[in-house]
């Protein structure tokens, strides 16, 4: 039972990053002048975009996957996801010789099916609003022998998606800097939560704010009343890559000590952010991996004065989306 | 007089590497599984375009800029540009507490023009097909004191550029590799001649290959009669950041001896080029930042079997010609 299970650790996520020297990017630090200019702060953006697979989760992905046994590999993994997780996961096994079946929404972008597929994933789609990706996936993996990477309830992805949070931390001290305050996005909650660690390790005064879209405001709804609250729906926001049921049960035993507050974006927050970064950062994102920085661009979090650091979470999307961005640029 | 400058040597670049440290971006050098498969190559793109202020140009004109006496920053400086130097300039000028005023065309893109107005840089305009940017720009040298920051015709200028091979080379280390090829864009050939001398200090088997945009091929057709070669017009391709009359007569004096072939690519591979560049590795070019990619992606050059560097080197794109790139993805 997941509930047994413990939150990974500081040092899992050090260990984490040794697992993926030489597989993962380390992903520039990127700031503006504009930006700062703007905002009145200092604000630094980890790019996660840049990541292999267009997104942070390969981190997580990749160290789960390269724990497995021998006799593991050859029996595959199988993830769920909306498409980031997804193409991590594909690319992970195929690094490490096994094979991948993906669990996909009916709605994920078309891109993101394309990267399973480039990695030699077998793509089983399922209707987001109607079936259950979890069920789907505990069936095919007691049916197949299949290993369940799951896309945050899990040690070791947790302390993959820390590594970025490391990494930040470390280029940031390069600045002589450390961050005031971090913003990330949240679905489950892995990578925040892989990055609060790392964080508060390096600079224990850190703040982390979740940054999630307006009525998927999981997190900070939990956050306000102290257990996991849950969405009322999971269809409806241009955010598909953080659009979850409610804050993972595991995440969250780590985020609920590690957060200091949440901003919620619309979607139109997201779409300026993205033709922001499109103009000033040269950055490709989507809409779901840019809501930190919407935040702070819409004002829903006052970062004046502060040292910030903004995670951009992943750059998966698809042509009509990102000229829907670049008509309000 | 030109001609009797001393071009820089790999010390410059070194030293310009020194002067920058802390106020240019060290860029990522960046990979991609897919356009390795599709090329049978292993190639890094050292992306540029997350340099400060959208373009490879701010390193040279910081390194000119900020070795200016105070007497001449009392006068300022003055710079001809289609608009990524006129950037360069602008923050350089800026950041050394001095004035800018740049002579841009009218046909530069809007983003550039705003860059340097972001900047506190003044822009005046001129006709790219009737007036001379180099006559118009010494008149207000003369006119003002201010003192002329060519875009290649400089020592400083070129050792700037060439920071950004020194960094490459040092970054293709780190991967254990050396670069086979090195492929860069040029216009008046400031970069390639700047990166030529790094990347062959630190690997002398490497080849250095120039991308151009086809009729306005001066370096390939000058490395092929032995002699600096005209284009026959100045306007009539997108890639207006790289569309210079002739090569540099001090940047020639190095690529003559330091450029191994040539491409010519057309506005469609330039604007396939960007989509790729959208698509999968996530970055934001321009047209004329991008032609070096565009040789390896359209097969102009060939490149299995080898290690290569692409340098990407601007992202100030209009939304008008972005929307062309992507209507190719």
């Amino acid at each position: 039972m997941l509930q047994q299970i413990a939150p990974p650790s500081y040092e899992n996520v050090a260990d984490a990053a040794r697992r993926l020297a030489g597989h993962a990017v380390r992903t520039p630090l990127l700031r503006n002048d504009l930006l700062d200019d703007l905002t009145g702060a200092r604000i630094f953006v980890k790019a996660e975009c840049l990541q292999r697979t267009g997104s942070f989760k390969f981190r997580g992905a990749f160290n789960r996957i390269s724990r497995l046994s021998d006799a593991e590999k050859a029996r595959g993994v199988i993830a769920y996801s909306s498409g980031n997780h997804a193409q991590g996961v594909a690319a992970a096994a195929r690094l490490n010789g096994t094979s991948a079946k993906i669990l996909m929404p009916t709605d994920a972008p078309r891109s993101k099916v394309d990267g399973v597929t480039f990695w030699g994933g077998e793509v089983i789609s399922f209707d987001r609003a109607t079936q259950s990706r979890e069920e789907m996936g505990r069936a095919i993996a007691e049916a197949e022998g299949r290993i369940l990477v799951p896309p945050y309830e899990d040690p070791f992805i947790i302390a993959g998606q820390g590594t970025a949070g490391l990494e930040a931390a470390e280029q940031l001290a390069e600045y002589g800097a450390g961050a005031d305050m971090v913003i990330c996005g949240a679905g489950g909650g892995g990578l925040i939560a892989g990055v609060g660690l790392a964080m508060l390790h390096h600079h224990p005064a850190t703040q982390i704010f979740v940054a999630e879209p307006e009525g998927f405001d999981d997190h900070g709804r939990s956050l306000a009343s102290g257990r996991r609250e849950t969405n009322d729906r999971l269809t409806g926001s241009i955010c598909d890559a953080i659009i979850t049921p409610t804050p993972g049960e595991l995440t969250w035993s780590l985020n609920a000590q590690q957060l200091a507050g949440s901003a919620a974006v619309s979607d139109e927050d997201a779409l300026d952010a993205m033709a922001f970064a499109w103009r000033h950062l040269k950055i490709v994102t989507e809409p779901g991996g840019i809501v930190a920085l919407a935040a702070v661009l819409s004002g829903k979090l006052d970062v004046a004065g502060r040292t910030v650091c903004v995670f951009a979470t992943g750059g998966n999307v698809d042509r009509a989306m990102f000229t829907r961005a670049l008509e309000r640029a």
